[in-house]
């Protein structure tokens, strides 16, 4: 067989030969939608390859971004790795000394930046020796800023005729780093093979099942995960792609899924509970105008999301992944696959609240001290996981831990799998309770309190107990109007739940505090309520 | 990432371990039926390898099966590649000067054959001094004929273990031969990743979409072109897997489609011209139970097919490949991918009589003189291929010019690429007719008299002219009972087509010759009727 490495330049060559007219839409901050077509992307891609090139990129480098999701930043997405680069996309959310630490970790000489984001980098830059090139992206419309490479012009002056370097499907396209939830964040090297047969995956029928029919709204940031991995499953099938820019509350998403009938989008739960709690207030009768699933993932969604969704003809699927993976690598589907919706509805839809099952470029096994346990739905070890598009190693950073001696990432969640091959994920080992011996699953104490009335989020976390080790206690976000009884609360839970495994208290919080990627911060939650049950260590 | 090859290994874990209950039906010739589960198949699969690594088998060395589609088969389809061997699939219905030939050219030592077919190798034995084992599977389920090894006892008496080699995605799983249409039959070996990649594209949404819903049907022998990917995307995605064996006629596979809720197969056009024509005489009203695909390919269809199943709710869709591709690497898809199914009945459906867009680990060109035409639907010339699953040599044999010198495959048909993506295959080179320095396309006579009524095939020939160099002769077959009025088909034909493009003769013949792989013997048909037109040469 020939010899045809599976690359992004092969996606770049590919889209603009066969799906060259296709659209990829912009949504500018100021609201106004800028139209590209797959052609122009792919063109301004090379365009940017050769620039970099131009501007001394070495071969492995990388080249980072400070970019909502729109066209410039999808053009990096291919142009860096086109250059023999490496995209490092940075996360703007992230505490400036986190940004520093990662963009001195990574050695970034380049940077890509919105003009909306060029005063984060201000802020930054006199602690970033090493950066030597900033241009920056007129996304505002404002004009670029004195002083700065302007991106449209900067990527034009270049040598048409430059010859792109040949890419081997194992060199590094892309670099993420961790959230950093423990320790310092940790960088992830994604091969052009990881992600172009991640695309594959996610083409699958069994996947996200992304086609050339489908219009895709990107509202995972592209800094995170490779906006898990939208943009290279619309690119390697051709679907049509919508860019939000940085505008995803309700009422914008809601408003490009009117206007451009999108039938496909993946996000954190948050951004579907803000979408549907928009529906049901406003328009309890809306229905999209073609079939709309959704994956979403980062975090367990409260069970109640999806029949919320469903009532407005919205298909929620889960799926589960982290920087480590590339991205998503399980994904929710039915266990009766032959099944049909209707039936399904009325069925045991135990599945849906599952993290799903592994996609055919990764192995995932439950383990506990080296030893693989049953696929019973109740055996609890850590969720270990190998594959095409999962990491062997930090990037510049020496973590043997991380793996076992037989070479499966180990992600530090504690997990079942079930008969049906469902992963999942009870909770990072870190989250769980450990109640005089006894292990407590904080989500299954926080999917009974959200069913509750006027109860908007919830978290439970371990506090510190002199006489138990740790006991739970319940953060609460009250509805609006809501009056909570914590009394009635606890009655509720009774019912479900052993006595020893209910929360000792019960606060009500203004909001949920959450980390740069939209996770619960339940470090920063732990140690703020570290001494309210009288802990005395 | 980690190292993570792609190979059937990895297929075959895979397969165990998340779809180990899933069936696997196989039909005997008797009509009975056995079911086995994934797991079956892949243990017995690992079983044969240990046992050919016990016989001698050599890293690279070719295995050889005479076989029918059956569970024996499949577990030959995994267990040679996973001992690191090569799969080397014979098509029984070759001549034996052929399959001799074969067989010595690819050095076989070892023979995997079904009992019902022992006759054959019996007939060629003493033509294959390479030849030391055979093996029998007891497919009639008479018992294993006396001096033979049994298949079943065979793969029992293995050293469980042994341990399997280390198998590189680049190794070659499998090798087929041409068949022949011009010259010796050449081989072309299958390397691992192809036949993986090759299976990722089925189960795309843009593919065949191949699902863990999915009830496949494999009618495509699997003694030709790795029966069209199938099997292998089955056991990628998990679908349940239907092996029809000998009995391939429209009654027998209806009765498989409604006992088991089919809901994509594939094969050549006679399969579902016969089907059609069953389900028209007996069925009208007839619908299969669940949603069904079909993917045709191999030759042409004539267009009234898709129309005739379409009113039984069957969607056929066309395919085009050769062996020097793995097999099937276009696939028709609606231009406008998101209209409606019922919008897409009421237009032009040109897309459904082309031969579709190309698969995603491959790329296609119309060429002339070294030099790419324009996709304009009307430029013909050379189709050519290069990609993941495409061959760049034959199995020990040097013809460098089947490739262009920037190294795609020169395919020898001639077709045109439209502005939506469509490959329209217009004919081999060879099948042309050139007559007074005019081509004239024998397709599309071939779809205009198969427009008129008591037609049931038809192919059209070229025949030597003394005058105009070429001249189309017409070989039809007549539908039972009806009585051809040849003037009548004439002025039929006189209505679409310029006079000097019209047949010079129309014949009538009982059936239309085909060869061993199913296609129309044009050549045979040549040679036959080489002095029809009186021409003296």
């Amino acid at each position: 067989m020939m010899d045809f490495p599976l690359t992004l330049n092969w996606l770049r060559h590919r889209v603009q030969r066969e799906f060259g007219a296709t659209e990829v839409v912009t949504r500018r901050p100021d609201g106004r939608v800028l139209t590209h077509t797959y052609r122009d992307i792919a063109l301004r891609g090379t365009l940017l390859a050769q620039r970099l090139i131009q501007a001394g990129l070495r071969p492995g480098e990388r080249v980072a971004t400070l970019m909502w999701n729109h066209h410039a930043h999808l053009e990096a997405y291919l142009g860096v790795p086109a250059a023999g680069g490496v995209l490092h996309t940075l996360n703007h959310r992230l505490s400036q000394d986190d940004l520093v630490y990662i963009m001195n970790h990574a050695g970034d000489r380049m940077l890509l930046i919105d003009d909306t984001l060029l005063s984060l980098y201000e802020a930054l830059k006199d602690r970033l020796p090493m950066l030597e090139q900033v241009v920056v992206f007129n996304f505002s419309g404002a004009g670029c800023p004195e002083g700065y490479a302007d991106h449209d012009s900067w990527i034009s002056q270049t040598d048409a005729a430059l010859a792109l370097p040949e890419i081997a499907e194992n060199d590094a396209a892309s670099l993420c780093y961790t959230g950093g939830s423990t320790g310092r964040p940790k960088g992830v090297l994604y091969s052009h093979r990881a992600l172009v047969m991640h695309a594959f995956c996610q083409a699958m029928v069994d996947g996200y099942g992304v086609g050339r029919a489908d219009t895709v709204l990107g509202v995972v940031p592209m800094f995170h995960g490779n906006g898990w991995g939208l943009p290279f499953s619309a690119i390697l099938t051709g679907a049509r792609l919508v860019l939000p820019g940085p505008r995803v509350d309700a009422d914008s998403l809601l408003e490009l899924i009117e206007a451009y009938g999108v039938t496909l989008s993946a996000g954190v739960p948050t951004v579907w509970l803000k979408l549907v709690n928009a529906l049901e207030k406003k328009s309890p009768s809306w229905r999209p105008a073609r079939r709309l699933r959704i994956v979403t993932g980062g975090a367990a969604p409260p069970e109640s999301l999806f029949a919320r969704l469903a009532r407005f003809g919205i298909d929620l699927r889960q799926g589960w992944g982290m920087t480590e993976t590339a991205s998503v690598i399980t994904l929710s589907a039915p266990d009766d696959p032959g099944a049909s919706e209707s039936a399904l509805a009325d069925e045991d839809r135990n599945w849906r609240y599952r993290q799903g099952k592994p996609m055919p470029i990764v192995d995932v096994r439950i383990a506990t001290d080296g030893r693989e346990l049953p696929a019973d739905g109740v055996s609890a070890g850590e969720v270990q996981v190998r594959g095409v598009c999962v990491t062997d190693s930090y990037y510049a950073q020496h973590l043997p831990e991380r793996w076992t001696d037989d070479g499966w990432l180990r992600t530090g969640d504690i997990g079942t799998r079930d008969a049906h091959g469902n992963l999942q994920i009870l909770e990072r080992t870190e989250d769980m309770i450990k109640s005089g011996g006894e292990w407590i699953i904080p989500q299954e104490l926080e999917n009974a309190i959200l069913d509750y009335p006027g109860i908007q989020e919830c978290t439970v976390i371990a506090v510190p107990h002199d006489k138990w080790g740790e006991r739970p206690v319940a953060l609460v976000v009250e509805a609006r109007g809501a009056a909570l009884d914590t009394a009635a609360l606890l009655r509720h839970l009774a019912g479900r739940f052993a006595k020893w495994q209910l929360p000792d208290a019960v606060l009500a919080l203004p909001e949920i505090p959450r980390t740069a990627v939209g996770k619960v911060a339940r470090r920063e939650l732990r140690r703020t309520y570290a001494h309210l049950l009288g802990a005395t260590h």
